[in-house]
């Protein structure tokens, strides 16, 4: 069973328009609100981008199972860090999920002054396509 | 009689492409150029991000309205505030405006360093799906 | 010949689904790594947004080809810039690339906190939209 992390807002965590799905901005955050790759040390968040990327990713494909979808139907991406510095970090676990370049999606990366939350170090949109 | 606000530069308020209407950056800036929800004071702007949230989003509803569209259309919308603090009084107004959870848009929420203009704490890009 | 700029990881350069091509985010950065409109001085990146953005669009021009489209195909564009300040200059190439506003992308501009790398003021991801 689907279990899906609860909007932080009236939207929708996916929308399907003719072929294609939109997915709402999607985190490492779990349905019971924790997330992996976020730990509290003296007050600050101290954040692992590996496992909140895959996390994330992870997050994504539940939502787009929703639609009958999944990872290999999206066809792009835009990922928000917060910190270049874990460009590398994030871009490892990209590879290992999306091995073959021939058919990855488009992607652009950026990263932002904030998150919605402040545990988050990385935060994806993604749009997929596939025929109901 | 629809007004619109004029483009800062050579873009189009709104682009059609098959059935998706893709909208340039909305802001609460008003075609004579005010800003609903913006007021200087002592040399510095101060904005409530609860006025711009709505003026953006009726500026939204009036370049849709040039498509034969409207705000019930839009498929996907991406906010970017300046401040995460933002987050939930621009929430209250999404909520107000976008009422019914089940037909609401995917959206992604981020904090950006700088908008096009000072005066402005929310930009919203959104894409709409409707048949010409 | 189409020469393209290396993926930084396994995406696509550009990416097609039905009528539309998403294009990645695309910087001056060269086949060769080099970027025009940047240059070291005392160890600081010294940077032109116009050169940057013309060659920007040149590069995104190049990914389209191989798509069977060009820039007159585009039909929205997002600009991440790095400062508001270089928002006029960016316009000045934008204005003289898109001269006609009636045929011109929807588009959206912030200035985030940082890009891939440390020698680009502009990033643009753009879709197009042009069938097969």
């Amino acid at each position: 069973m689907t279990t899906l992390t609860k909007s932080l807002a009236n939207y929708a965590q996916a929308r399907r328009a003719g072929d294609f799905i939109f997915v709402s901005g999607a985190s490492a955050r779990q349905p019971d609100n924790s997330v992996p790759g976020a730990r509290r040390v003296d007050g600050a968040w101290v954040m692992d981008i590996r496992l909140q990327t895959e996390a994330t990713l992870k997050r994504i494909d539940t939502v787009l199972a929703t639609q009958g979808a999944g990872l290999a139907d999206i066809v792009e991406a835009v990922i928000f860090l917060l910190d270049m510095a874990d460009y590398a970090g994030m871009n490892e676990v990209w590879n290992r999920v999306f091995a073959d370049p021939a058919t990855a999606p488009a992607r652009t990366t950026v990263a932002v002054r904030q998150l919605p939350r402040p545990e988050l170090n990385v935060e994806i949109r993604v749009v997929a396509w596939k025929k109901p």
